[in-house]
């Protein structure tokens, strides 16, 4: 067996990670609507050698937001391609490099679903993979004709059936279904195709797809909840796992937690790769990764960022004095993360510091690991991680898209491949090679 | 104004329009699942300045034919690429051809189909079209949980508030909304966001749409129902109708009919562009061209060729021997077209031809124009068509895929520049402009 090496994704938001992101002089700001731009990101990560790039989805725009701030931001969503559309045109400039997009099991069909994805894994030689998750915001229910959005449980009830609906689909063709025996007649043969016959209590399927097999056998499975109904389905049925781990004890244990699960639904340990996410600030040097930072910082519009820490407080702090304290606030509502809540209030008091100093705090990871550095610092985390089963890969989250992905193509990955951990040429041409995930049979 | 020239589509079916297409010894049988060959056909398109390339589609497999004789086609739905997804990376190969799917009104929603298709459009800069259609057959309800198919009327009652939904979705975003301005932090400008708050019989969609327009404002509208309620829609709607018409006087009644019913909704007629499917078998010669049919008609299977004929007969003659006489043919039922059985009955009566020889007249057109014959031949019926207003262009179906479409731009378009009913370069890059079309407000 080979040895383990870390696997890398890009976690691609439109312009970065960071909220203000958009405003560096460097950025190509109509990134949202600019197909070359991303064409040329999705070239140097395959240069890079890393294993996917992962596009979030949602199906509206972020309406929690106010209008007066949501207009002064760039890396939600509010107009930007759909992710299958964007990834099928990606896949005619790259040949090795995965290619992973979100769909949410709540608004769609799972015929939709299987024949979309499973159409891209054809186009592009096996190199896609499905998030699966499901929704829970007004924004897209609304735009399907919704008035309250089904709860937890409902949600994962409907998505555990579709996920299997989907699998049962892309196993509606063999691998050698096609003979095209242009002196016989013979185009397939019938006992290579399988109806699926699905009933079940949210889909009744007939099948079968009308897409072929793909060269990997299907799409990869990726899951990224980590609610208890999230980790139940990733434990399941997920082969990538994407997290929001900022605390290395506690990644050691939902790492721990995920892959025993698995092994109780008699999958290997090995069948499920964790990969949290990684916001990313890499410079040559300290100094320089900590003064991108200071830039971005600076050009956080005070709207955007008292919107964004009001989101975590629970309470409207956008008409308070930006540079005065933290207002009084009241005790979280069930909408919120209390915990969350609790650590900007303490940390204001504490520190005495300004709302705009507190959104700065709070503008920073949104939950995710996050690091700024030189190579060595960044690689030294990542190898720390990687080495005490935090993680057996990181989804990077440039804090700027511009430039971030080519400074840590040229700084950290060459200091991984010196140590060892990370590959130097692609193990093969389908995702599922490359992240050494099982074939479906 | 600019002189009327003829508009070319290519209707493009996994190897070609005749069912034995793909065992003719040049055909690249495997073009179900090969996009670099999609991309190739593509190429020459453009080259051959085409307005466009056009995908047929459905959510299943055609599971009206018994397996016995599916397995022995290739060009029905089968097991191909998703049109969107095929399209998107079409995109990448192409900047001037035109990009035609088809998605269906019965099983899609509206925000769905807004999305994927505006992200196409987006991606193209402008060279989309979404071909309106209603599904009626049992193998695409029953992949989504239906157990009966709607009626004509209740199909089109809701494709008709559908395309209502999508036209506003798209006009979410004006021209001008993203600002972009890193001094003042301003992305966009909120003035220029339109939310829809459609509520409908059908539909109730909150909007906006998470994407921006596009370069020609949105993809253009194709509609290809002959039905009542089909020309209704397409009167109201359509800017491109795609029809079968084999006879030119019925063909010229259409056309008028079509427009007239435009212009009582306040269209004009230059609005919406007629083109009827074209198949079409050219070689340097008639005499080749007859040969080429010669020789596709001895590759029909007979279990391909004889449930051909038992579909439009209404009346399975699959187990009847292939060189006897038809046999007796009950009454036609309602599912099939009445003329259409009785033409076949009498043709086979009055000329006393065998069951081989019915199933062979009857692969040729599937209902509609066709023409064999050299450069000339081909281009003057186009001409007549055109000059007598039976059509707008044409939707060409090559017979064989795999050197129809190079013998077609080799032969037909240079006589039909000679004649100067074609253009020499396209008007512009966007579809809208090289139709000649609005661009919505």
């Amino acid at each position: 067996m080979s040895k383990r090496q870390i696997k890398l994704g890009l976690f691609l938001l439109p312009t970065g990670q960071h909220v203000a992101a958009w405003r560096l002089p460097e950025t190509v700001a109509d990134m949202h609507m600019n197909a070359a731009y991303y064409a040329e990101l999705a070239r140097e990560l395959e240069a890079a050698k890393f294993d996917l790039l992962f596009l979030a989805d949602g199906d509206g725009i972020h309406g929690g937001w106010p209008l007066e701030a949501l207009s002064h931001t760039a890396n939600r969503v509010v107009a930007q391609f759909e992710p299958l559309t964007l990834l099928s045109a990606l896949s005619q400039h790259t040949s090795h490099v995965g290619l992973v997009a979100t769909a949410s099991t709540t608004y769609y069909d799972p015929y939709r679903v299987a024949r979309l994805f499973g159409s891209l894994d054809v186009l592009n030689g096996g190199r896609s993979g499905w998030n699966v998750v499901t929704t829970a915001n007004t924004d897209s229910s609304e735009n399907f004709g919704y008035t309250e959005t089904p709860s937890a449980q409902e949600r994962y009830d409907r998505a555990e059936e579709f996920v299997e609906v989907v699998k049962g689909l892309w196993r509606s063709w063999d691998e050698d279904a096609f003979i095209r025996n242009k002196e016989t007649g013979e185009f397939f043969d019938p006992s290579k195709l399988h109806r699926l016959d699905h009933q079940g209590k949210h889909f009744t399927v007939k099948g079968p797809l009308n897409v072929p097999r793909s060269p990997q056998g299907h799409p990869v499975i990726v899951q990224a909840g980590s609610s208890g109904p999230g980790k139940a389905l990733a434990a399941r049925t997920a082969e990538i796992v994407f997290t929001a781990q900022p605390d290395k004890k506690k990644a050691q244990d939902f790492y721990s937690e995920i892959k025993a699960l698995a092994e109780t639904h008699g999958r290997s340990p090995d069948d499920l790769k964790i990969m949290p996410g990684m916001g990313v600030t890499v410079a040559e040097t300290e100094e320089e990764a900590k003064a991108k930072v200071a830039e971005l910082e600076a050009l956080i519009d005070p709207v955007v960022g008292l919107t964004h820490l009001s989101s975590f407080l629970g309470f409207d702090v956008t008409g308070y004095p930006v540079d005065g304290p933290l207002p009084e606030i009241p005790e979280a509502s069930a909408k919120i993360i209390q915990s969350r809540q609790k650590l900007f209030i303490d940390m204001a008091r504490d520190e005495n510091l300004t709302l705009r100093e507190t959104y700065i705090r709070a503008s920073v990871s949104k939950g995710h690991l996050n690091v700024v550095g030189g190579p060595t610092q960044v690689a030294d985390l990542m190898e720390e991680w990687f080495a005490d089963k935090a993680a057996d890969g990181f989804n990077v989250m440039p804090s700027a898209m511009t430039g971030g992905i080519a400074n840590f193509a040229r700084l950290v990955v060459p200091e991984l491949q010196r140590r060892g951990l990370f590959r130097e040429e692609y193990e093969g041409t389908t995702l599922r090679e490359n992240l050494g995930l099982k074939c479906p049979e």
